[in-house]
């Protein structure tokens, strides 16, 4: 007799992080139902990413959504904004503790239209790679404000009303980059085929905010373990 | 000298009770921010409406945003099921407490988005025609379910960190709908030009627990006002 499989909504975007994630859901024993936002976001080459690790891991199914945040706008990442180069390079904004590639409200649209998935779908859960230590100054990466998420998981869904509220997890909340990549090398992620960098083209910038932590996260490890291996 | 002006971001389906809204918040001095989801809605003639009613109020903006929901699923109002005709022909769902027409997590994805608008704006609150007493099945109309996502409002956003979050505004909260059909009738709301329908078509079926809703409000405020003069 087969048990009943659980299941997991996963937002993949593509990049690292999300991948991963969508590996370590996969390796903990969920069928995976990948949700994938076409923003407008600059990086085009994300999507493609993110469509093709679906594929690697053999989803049930992977939900593309198209929702135009250029149209509402506020954002490097979504406007005709530059994409600074590393966080020295941030332009002083009336708040310097958040970038200017924050989206308003983006984590927000993504997680409620991840809860209408998951309802419909019946997964027992939404993973979501957020991460508060590399993304100290996104508002919508802190823990506080996951939980807050969490009660509106709880009371504004039919599964919330029914006692079988949708979980949502953030199983890296609390890793930092090189956390991430240890991760993914435990879990044959195929890193080079994930893209984190904010622009779009055939090679990352390596020059972004996203780029230099993904760089930062991957020399670390190699060079701990190349320390390592001269002992 | 002139005052900053208060902004207001208005859902605006181009129901009657959101459109009541819009006219309430104009009344209270605020510069309105309309937003209206195409979200592959059967009745595509409250888009219509909506737009109609933005421009007799000279709206300074008004947002369409496309979010297919269809995509989703899991409702009688964006899925081929077939939209109940009143309360008593609702079908037996598994929760007889949630009617069919729910749209899994519809609510916070309009309230997610308006936030980000909002936001991108600058406006002060956002203003939402949620109803808890006609609509008492639905979870995401409840005052409980508002708190929470005032919650995330607070702690996803920049301007909840800089300490001047966004309100989330919902006078008719408690109303029922005569209260909204007299609150239309004060501030000569154009009511024949709203759309509440969940049908699409050239007139209202009359027949959708919408649209029995709408003529049970306007009846009983006609019946009571008829009452009063033959006394």
């Amino acid at each position: 007799m087969s048990k009943k499989s659980k299941r997991a909504v996963v937002l993949l975007s593509g990049g690292l992080d999300s991948s991963t994630l969508a590996y370590y859901v996969k390796d903990i024993g969920y069928d995976l139902y990948t949700i994938t936002f076409d923003y407008g976001q600059r990086s085009r080459r994300e999507l493609n990413s993110a469509e093709e690790i679906g594929r690697i891991l053999g989803v049930k199914e992977h939900k593309f959504i198209k929702i135009n945040l250029r149209e509402i706008g506020g954002s490097a990442l979504t406007d005709e904004l530059e994409v600074p180069k590393g966080r020295e390079e941030m332009p002083a904004t009336e708040d310097p503790q958040i970038p200017i590639t924050y989206v308003p409200a983006r984590n927000t649209i993504f997680l409620s239209i991840s809860l209408a998935y998951a309802e419909v779908v019946g997964a027992d859960a939404i993973f979501y790679g957020a991460n508060c230590l590399d993304y100290s100054g996104y508002p919508d990466c802190r823990p506080e404000y996951i939980d807050a998420f969490r009660e509106v998981a709880r009371l504004g869904t039919k599964r919330g009303v029914e006692g079988s509220p949708i979980r949502i997890e953030t199983p890296f909340l609390f890793y930092d980059k090189s956390q991430i990549v240890k991760k993914a090398l435990e879990l044959n992620v195929p890193i080079e085929k994930t893209w984190s960098c904010y622009e779009d083209g055939e090679e990352p910038c390596g020059k972004c905010e996203s780029c230099l932590l993904r760089k930062k996260g991957i020399e670390s490890v190699f060079l701990e373990r190349a320390k390592r291996s001269l002992k």
